[in-house]
């Protein structure tokens, strides 16, 4: 069976960093914004569509009568929403099966659970996620602390909302990963070559 | 500064077997029972009434009234818990002081927060924990799973409640952590391997 690495992240901790690097060090394949492209290629939907679907809209779209409902449009939706997860769950499993590889994000850890992956949770302290925010994107460096505070708050939060109804597992509970990893006073550097040394 | 180590662990999740091996592998002293024996001689306590009240009666013998109180007995045994915990201070930091090292268990992550430690809490799920104890233990061995699951919950939740106790977090908290490491799947000698290459 391949060696399958997956990669949760609190967003501004440097888990897609440390995703990237740990590939290039493994001489293996990273998987992230191209399981978004793939499944907007077979869904026929807008990427930007599948992109806001996956972070945010899942749960709002979700109709209230489960089974036969009056509001055909919701379940349009409702559709087009499961079909995004159905495709998602097909292209990560090929891809597992295709070679090793590192996979970030999208319960990739929950789709590939009988492929025994490497689940690493990837986490930090707020003031940490912030100052790696402002470091890597002008616009958020241009926000005040509350602000900037608020939004790794709000994208946070709706990781663990997309990851529990997808999975019914809590996100960022460590008893669902084998590694969880704080990077605020350690370098994503060492860390990939710690984690190599797991691997290999 | 010395570059400390410290160790959290789940009962039957092999973190002393990690402790011990790390320190081995990077040829630092270990410390673990050492500090148990070296309280019972400061405070001439017996060694076992430390380790009571280190694992279980701590909070059990704070008194009701602070301050002033009417229970003179009430307040020798607090006195005396007290003292354990500030000489566990005392030579905590004093290892901490003296040279590289590992620590397992006794709030050396908080006691030792100013020396930047790397904080390693180990876990396991439950059934690894069972049978990891039944491995190493005759005793253990022979009992029931209820039993067994009960007797590793009970000594979970007193670890959990002498951290809270002294040092005001939760025990087993991910952010209180630099690494939580699950035992389950991954073998301590790999893990001892890439930990190494963390601090080196």
């Amino acid at each position: 069976m391949n060696k399958i690495i997956t990669i949760s992240r609190e967003f501004g901790s440097g888990g897609r960093e440390l995703g990237r690097k740990l590939a290039n060090h493994l001489d293996i394949p990273y998987y992230d914004q191209e399981i978004l492209a793939q499944i907007a290629q077979k869904t026929q939907l807008a990427e930007d569509y599948v992109q806001k679907v996956m972070d945010t809209e899942a749960f709002f779209h979700f109709p209230i009568t489960v089974g036969r409902s009056f509001n055909p449009v919701r379940n349009v939706v409702l559709e087009q929403n499961n079909s995004i997860f159905i495709e998602q769950h097909n292209i990560i499993t090929d891809m597992a099966k295709r070679s090793d590889c590192v996979i970030v994000g999208r319960c990739s850890d929950y789709i590939l659970r009988e492929y025994n992956p490497l689940r690493i949770f990837v986490y930090a302290a707020p003031e940490h996620k912030m100052e790696r925010c402002r470091r890597r994107d002008e616009k958020e460096a241009a926000l005040t602390d509350k602000e900037l505070k608020k939004n790794i708050s709000n994208i946070n939060q709706d990781r663990a909302r997309y990851y529990k109804f997808y999975t019914g597992q809590e996100w960022g509970n460590k008893n669902n990963y084998d590694i969880c990893i704080n990077t605020s006073n350690l370098s994503i550097d060492h860390i990939v070559k710690a984690f190599s040394g797991l691997i290999s």
